[in-house]
């Protein structure tokens, strides 16, 4: 997208000098506004014309039947869908009688603006209404950080040319009609006209409605108050239907004169309130935000923003692309996670209803560790909301025939509903996963509370499904048959070493923190056999390896296993699971994604320097990235084992995956974790960024295209500044206790105002690995050095 | 069933002394009268009650949607299932207004019989009425093995203590309503009102209707024609409507008197033919079945069957049980693919709704090789069927990225569809199972125009698709990954050795018969690097062997699995499909029915003496008999390494799947390819029958409970007898040619009246390998002693 000329490339914000309609699905997912409770699309004010009409509430979905040809036991029955909720965003405007809609009249001017340190999405357009009256319609809106429940939108109209007669409509709206999906499996499944309604009223310039979902039966309720500034003789109407709340305020403007409205909106919702607590939820928020006013909520969205820029923020000379995808993407993943508050960060954070809305284990893999090392309490509300559903996980363990949690593959409510069981059920290294993300949150933040009240249980009954799930074989060989890895496709196969590198380190940690808290894990039906039986399992975990390739197999057998046939595949056949069946891409050598490559990252030290190298180059032309999660880890093996430029390359398709809509489909939703790509490929690829048993390490090195690149880090109480150069790097301990560190294995410390600068030894790689034909990224260099 | 006191053990026939209301479902099953084209299930003539009425037509199906939660590519779209036709057999008889239902009144008493050798089933019932009417009523139903077309009823009535006025309505009645069907998967989707009307008319004692399918649009004719025999005063009326057409016989009968209808009934349908075209048809059929008349149908029928008895009778000593369970295997076999003519035999035949009315794999591997042995032209007509299918075949393997021929799992009209692939796709062993029914047929019969029109292009397909399904890997082995064998708790394995030796063989005969046929092979684009590939292909099909354990893994790393946890495995969690989830029985060391094993009966050469006995050891432990196809195969191993006990209970279980009702499911049909192992574990166990490369091989050895064994067998023009005692096997040569065979591996030749007698040496077998808990066979010794 941002390679169309009517973008900008800015340092702090995305903008779009002029509208084209055939763009307009994508923008509305790239201008969303979040908090991670609330999503606004960025949808126009006037709502139409729109790709995706879309407000969301964090964990508000409707439940279906998912239907089965041929069933089997333990499939779900029912799937879970996020919904279109109230539409608190509309304003319609009429200007003497013709509405505002961009396909009809002329417009003058377009622009929009979506600010990444005001925290707004703010819109300018000239436009002449097909009788030729000419007016200036701007707004601002934002999702507010610091009040939870509140949106916000200052709209103002004025005339140009003439006096105008204008009436602005602002209303809630609720089951809004939705566009039909695609075909393809991957969006989602549309639900209509979910909400029924309970409640209805408006009153002057406020207005509220109660709906709730029909099956699911939770309740929403919204909510809108208007603080107007026009000329005197302004009139204000309001009417309230069981779906829709407006208010209407109508005016005669000369030119130099404006209507200003500034619409406030509040958001609630429960599986358990009542219809009168959830009315006096969303009043009570609005009238809260009615005393900050909108000045106050602007500045205190610039505070928030500052205060997270200074800690995450991520700088970089000679590729103003990348920066600005850098921090479109964090701006993004903190809209995703900020005030989500023990609810789930879906894969498409709020942007969009792509995946049905479900949150998969690319949360814990792909945006906690950026979390953990920036918003640590974000990371930390987001496990929490693992523990929340643990009851769930524990009783799918249980239908499945396996001890501990099997957390589900996808899921908003905590039920597993993936319908297709080899890459769902199967894909059991989502527990592992979660371990991780609670090991590393608790390891980068020494916050033993939440190891007591969360961490601990969360790590036992992990470790019980690993045990449940493996056996030691005649070989005294601890076996995990018949999984499938982050792969998906090469499914369900045994002892895939992703699998089971990441249950071991589930099982050592599960040990470790065990032997921390005996009283507690006494609580959880730990002892001292159950402890040892998960020590031993990890020390006897099988790790298949090729002796004679010096390759360390995806899978038990991987290797055997016939090549794709690359050369006959045409480049329209990918994504290839659109055009060839899974039986055929699971059997032969062919990688949708990272998987032993993302295993050589999670688990670093699992490998030697030489295994990376030599791993790197087999995988490498059997990898075709048909999954959005892959670039970014591949950016960062690439960028360890020495390949900068393939390294560059990667990260600049994970960095602009969404801002190119490389995969074409954006206009679902955002893909988050690929976003959190952009960060990984900087900070844990040149950066070289590694964490370990509570250790941070660094080996940072930059590619060619990059100058220089700055990044920050919050870490066990520490703030930390990094600056790379092409020839060293400066270590800068802002605040906290001194800090030991590694700068490519050589020990450091930092402390307050004592910046460490160390050289970077230029770096000798061998030759450059090959990709798929038709696979290899984008070359950056050439791109990043082009006139744009 | 046949456990049930109202059951006799007769040797030429199933007889029921008295009715049972819960057991009607089943007996309409085993009662089912077929030709292979017409299927009518046992229902009872008026109708009602019933379990699930049916009509079949070979191959007269309708279509609806796949449902997919998440589907894929080349996942079916369409489904296939079986309707229930026009129902002609319909016979209501009204006594004194009072309906004749035995649900009211008194039943005083209640005989159905299957007669084997007369091929009908009758029925005799003494009624009395709610109003106090005795009177008799028997039926005589047939379908005609000699007039394909045709089914037929002798239906008569009389009263029994006073004057009763009758009234008798024969009827056609398109869309009956059925009962809904079980939760359970395998259980039939039901199609309600299939059945479009076209035609109807009633005149005289005739009525016809011509119908056609909703969206598979096959167009059904029915007709039918009476002839009546009763008093003068006999009144007759008909009457049609779009889905029914009724001829009413009202007459008064005193007590001696008797009313006595003969309905002849004829069918037809089209995917092509006019309406007219059909009314035609069916007619014209009718009228030929008139011209010869009830008792010459009779006649016809008792001929057909005395030549198929004389060629195909299995007579035994000691095991009445067995006995008749041999025979009534033996008829429902004929029944199922007597006159199917180029049409599929169903798994379920024509006899009920299970599976859909689906053609598996087990047509043509347990129940083509007793047609081949017995009525070969039947077995031929099944594989002319496949050759018909064949583009279909053709364009699923392209669809699938593979050459050849891709026949389908489940099918009616030649489309796959199996909604599960790795149950489905997966399962491509079913292309050699063909080629294998192709090759016994050609070898036991020296059909060259067989050869030439069908089975040489049919070999050439099959092995087209094994060429392009393996591939040679790095250390020179033919490798076949990521498919499934048999055994269905245990998909997508990688070289499963069952899977792999079936296709070597195919492979080499595919290569041999285009060496006999060069213009016919050249023709379809074979040249010699072709065949040649296949036979490089064939000799290094890779066959996994643990030279430690000295065993056959059933498949690649089958038996590094976990061994599934048999003990705490409740007798009521079986079939596991049904209470465990497929990840955790596909990873693990559980089978459902006989791979290996069936692997060891069908390529019996390719394995040592002393591998079967150690390998038939390995699996039984880990064999649950889930499938009702897994006992018979059984039965023949256990023979085979001399466990004869074992063999005689499995046998006991094979043959009595259907009668005792096993799997409880009888209702929904018979299983054809189980009632096959009645024969199977006789000849090939007992008998121990096996052919190869145009050969048959003898090694009779009989258990206990088994005194005599006497069986038939037609071979390449030749008619054997083969008579078996404890100590000995006589052969006899009945016609033909002299013919060289094997008892116990020594050489003999038979010739026309010359009988050889050999001595059959004791066995010595190792222990009797033991079954999973819960899971070993019935013991047939107990039980056939037990008096009953």
């Amino acid at each position: 997208m941002i390679e169309h000329p009517s973008f900008d490339v800015n340092a702090w914000s995305v903008r779009e000098n002029s509208f084209h309609l055939d763009m307009l699905a994508q923008t509305e997912s790239i201008f969303t506004l979040s908090n991670g409770h609330i999503g606004l699309r960025g949808n126009l004010d006037e709502g139409e014309p729109h790709g995706l009409p879309g407000t969301y509430l964090n964990s508000v979905y409707e439940l279906h039947p998912l239907p089965y040809a041929e069933g089997g036991y333990g499939y779900p029955e029912s799937g879970q869908t996020v919904i279109d909720v109230t539409n608190g965003k509309l304003i319609r405007l009429l200007v003497d009688d013709e509405p505002f809609d961009i396909r009809y009249g002329k417009v003058e001017s377009h622009e929009r603006e979506l600010d990444f340190r005001d925290g707004v999405l703010r819109r300018t357009v000239h436009w002449t209404s097909p009788t030729g009256r000419t007016v200036k319609v701007s707004s601002i809106r934002m999702v507010s950080f610091t009040q939870r429940a509140i949106a916000a939108i200052c709209y103002e109209v004025e005339p140009l040319d003439a006096q105008v007669r204008v009436v602005m409509q602002s209303e809630l709206v609720a089951n809004e009609s939705l566009p039909a999906t695609s075909e393809d499996p991957r969006a989602a499944v549309v639900v209509a006209s979910p909400l029924v309604s309970e409640e209805h009223q408006a009153q002057g310039t406020r207005g509220f409605m109660v709906h709730h979902t029909r099956v699911s039966n939770l309740r929403v309720g919204a909510a809108m108050d208007h603080s107007i500034d026009g000329p005197s003789e302004t009139v204000i109407e309001s009417e309230s239907y069981p779906d829709a709340v407006r208010v209407s305020v109508t005016a005669t403007l000369k030119p130099g004169e404006r209507l200003r409205v500034v619409k406030l909106i509040a958001y609630g919702w429960s599986s358990i309130r009542s219809r009168s607590a959830m009315h006096d939820q969303v009043i009570s928020a609005l009238t809260a935000a009615r005393l900050t006013g909108w000045e106050g909520l602007l500045a205190e969205q610039r505070t928030y923003l500052d205060d997270f820029w200074a800690r995450a923020d991520v700088e970089l000379e000679g590729d103003p692309e990348i920066q600005q995808a850098v921090r479109f993407a964090l701006f993004h993943i903190l809209q995703a996670g900020a005030r989500g508050e023990r609810r789930p960060i879906p894969a498409k954070g709020l942007t969009g209803t792509g995946y049905d809305g479900h949150v998969f284990w690319d949360t814990e893999t792909f945006v906690l560790p950026i979390l953990t090392l920036t918003l640590p309490h974000a990371a930390a509300d987001a496990l929490r909301w693992r523990h929340s559903i643990l009851d769930k996980a524990k009783a799918r363990a249980h239908q499945l025939g396996l001890s501990g949690a099997a957390f589900p593959w996808r899921t908003i409510n905590g039920e597993e509903c993936s319908a297709y069981w080899p890459a769902g059920t199967a894909a059991f290294h989502i527990n592992a996963d979660i371990a991780y993300a609670v090991v590393h949150y608790m390891e980068a933040t020494d916050d033993t509370a939440f190891e007591e009240e969360v961490g601990l249980e969360l790590l036992v009954e992990t470790a019980r499904l690993w045990k449940s799930l493996g056996y030691l074989d005649a070989a005294d060989r601890f076996r995990i048959d018949g999984v499938t890895g982050p792969d998906e496709y090469s499914a369900i196969a045994d002892n895939n070493v992703y699998t089971n590198l990441m249950a071991q380190y589930n099982l050592q940690k599960a040990a470790e923190a065990v032997k921390r808290h005996p009283e507690k894990a006494h609580a959880l039906g730990v002892d001292t056999n159950e402890a040892s039986s998960w020590r031993e399992a990890a020390e006897k975990m099988f790790l298949p390896y090729d002796e004679q390739l010096g390759v360390t197999p995806q899978a038990e057998s991987f290797i055997e296993h016939e090549v794709w046939n690359f050369a006959d595949t045409k480049s329209e056949q990918y994504p290839l699971l659109l055009h060839f069946p899974y039986f055929d891409l699971y059997r032969k050598q062919v990688i949708k994604q990272a998987d032993l490559v993302l295993a050589m990252q999670l688990r670093s030290n699992a490998f030697t320097a030489e295994q990376k190298v030599s791993n790197f180059a087999y995988y490498e032309p059997l990898t075709v990235r048909d999954s959005s999660l892959s670039a970014n880890t591949q950016a960062v093996l690439a960028a360890e084992v020495g390949q900068l430029d393939l390294a560059y390359d990667y990260l600049g398709e994970a960095a602009l995956m969404d801002l190119d809509d490389l995969e074409h489909n954006v206009r679902d939703g955002l893909h988050i974790a690929s976003l959190a790509g952009a960060w990984t490929g900087l900070v844990a690829g040149f950066g070289g960024v590694r964490w370990r048993d509570g250790s941070l390490f660094f080996a940072p090195r930059l590619p060619d295209g990059i100058k220089r690149l700055t990044f920050h880090i919050v870490f066990r109480g520490r703030h930390l500044r990094v600056n790379v150069t092409a020839t060293e790097a400066t270590y800068h301990l802002l605040d906290g206790e001194p800090l030991k560190t590694w700068h490519h294995g050589d020990e450091i410390t930092l402390a307050v105002h004592e910046a460490v600068t160390r050289p970077i030894a230029p770096v000798k790689a061998g030759p450059r690995p090959s990709q798929p034909p038709g696979r290899t990224p984008i070359p950056r260099q050439a791109r990043s050095r082009s006139t744009r």
